[in-house]
């Protein structure tokens, strides 16, 4: 690692960039709503306006970088096809983008992966492998296959596609918020390797650059929290797992690290029992399924972490991925 | 009943009164997104648009036609303020309604009455009395309460301001199929006593007229369907209870059953059995939560009840306010 190579790379990827992925996307990707719950607004004191990605195709905005991704293969590497590595969301993103754009898909998943998120990669045509989480190098892993077929890997989150492909979110979250009059002075959003947010915040400084930006971890994997305050990447301590089973990425990217150092105002972390009780109160209330990872940073806000009132904030509900056992389990407030 | 009389009553409501109830919903309901699931109409082999009341504010459309009426109270009536009997939505409308417009709601609803149903209309301040569902009479116990007070009784579903306001669902259903560029062929909603249907129909046959419109109630409460086949209002004969808590409707009302007639092509009927697949489908693929009596149109259409093959189909999913114990039952295939 080299910060100031680091330093140079957020030219990697520009507006320009999300905004040539939002015409790749029309058409592929849903324009998701952006909603409002007064119930939610009451009682966080300021006005929240909720951008569910879990209404996104394949239920996480997963999808919208992958697709991104693969629009920009060559019709030789379209053929070989494509390998990723993924505990579920991106593997789904990927493998029905594969499907749409007709080329075989191998996902490298962990053999704990959530249910849901390998029947749906299946169900999505594509073919695939288990690792184990706790022995084996999933990237070493991908690399080989890759190679044995001649396939494209796709990274999760650090490739300019694909945070271009996820800052699509952002635009739309900028494009709705102005459609109703808002005017957004804060966003959060969850923060595993930082596709999502490093994309989002190019399209909010862009497009509403007064809004502050906070990103949300989990408890256990604030690996960007510390690499913020270090000023570099650096991983989190070895922690046990979290309910958040997609934000448990080791270290921010080289490419979104950079992003998210230059535009996030800070990185908020919240425990399981904070997300279980956000997912509650969107069942209850929202009657939106939210997977923990997509849950941060509702979160964040229930638990009281930033101060609302008389603000906007918005917030992003990034997949609604869970398995029945598990949502049953939270529901019953076992978590 | 006089079915001569009755045919002459769709003048009582007309499109004209749908309108003004959208001008006063204004700032007040939500404008629900209208959204798609590429997932779902690949399945059905058709288009089909979504119509989430879930969304609305007290998680039901129920709060559309209530605020449309409470609205309308003069400032006497406002003091004396609102009595309503309900097993819960239009519990939660009237009640949310009435601290809006800052009057009494005393609710009067079955002792068993989902839980998530009765606390919200209490948090939302208003008074729940209960009522035995097998002994008691609930409109005679509405009408004495609202004579005690002097307060108005404000009826579920048979009065045009409730009519006209439920109805601003199909004034937007057809706004935003026109801004997609949609052509709606066909329109499935819920019917238990029919409020909100005749008002979609009034809203539909005007903005939308090509249009086939269904209604679609729990098997065993099928009352609209026998009147419909018998061109006048009929019960359904007494049947074991529904997990469609919202739609257990006797008959439908001396208002909505001629626009009904007027306007629907067929009532469908779902099984319990098919309602909570329809559940179970929304949590994992649409990510939405979506109550018993909310899912009917789900459920008829994931059902084959109709063939959409190559025909764009809007549903609505009128409620969400399912008590999570039930939930997880529906999510475990435990009904």
């Amino acid at each position: 690692m080299n910060a100031t190579r680091e330093w140079t790379t957020p030219a990697a990827v520009t507006i320009a960039d999300v905004e040539s992925a939002a015409e790749r996307l029309a058409g592929q990707a849903l324009v998701t709503p952006l909603i409002e719950s007064p119930a939610l607004s009451e009682r966080l004191g300021g006005r929240v306006l909720i951008k569910p990605e879990t209404l996104q195709r394949v239920g996480a905005f997963k999808f919208r970088g992958a697709y991104n991704r693969l629009s920009r293969l060559s019709g030789a590497q379209r053929k070989a096809g494509v390998v990723a590595f993924s505990s579920g969301n991106h593997a789904q993103g990927v493998a029905l983008a594969a499907r749409l754009l007709g080329m075989p898909a191998l996902i490298v998943m962990p053999a704990d992966a959530p249910k849901v998120k390998v029947d749906a990669t299946r169900a999505y045509d594509a073919e695939v492998r288990f690792y184990d989480r706790a022995k084996d190098d999933r990237e070493a892993l991908a690399e080989a296959a890759a190679a044995e077929r001649g396939a494209v890997v796709v990274p999760a989150f650090d490739d300019p596609l694909i945070i271009a492909g996820q800052g699509t979110v952002g635009l739309e979250i900028a494009a709705q918020a102005k459609a109703t009059g808002a005017s957004i002075d804060l966003l959060l959003g969850p923060v595993g390797g930082g596709g999502l947010m490093s994309g989002v915040s190019l399209a909010m400084r862009a497009l509403s650059p007064a809004a502050t930006l906070y990103g949300v971890e989990p408890a256990g994997f604030d690996d960007t929290r510390r690499s913020l305050q270090a000023g570099e990447r650096r991983g989190a301590p070895p922690a046990p797992r979290s309910l958040c089973d997609a934000l448990e990425s080791p270290m921010p990217g080289k490419l979104t690290f950079p992003i998210l150092r230059g535009h996030l105002t800070d990185v908020l972390t919240v425990t399981d029992a904070e997300v279980a009780a956000a997912m509650r109160y969107a069942f209850a209330t929202l009657k939106l399924v939210v997977e923990p990872g997509g849950a941060v940073a509702l979160a964040a806000l229930l638990a009281g972490k930033l101060d609302l009132a008389g603000r906007t904030a918005a917030i992003i509900l990034s997949g609604g991925n869970v398995d029945a056992e598990l949502f049953a389990r939270v529901l019953a407030s076992d978590l």
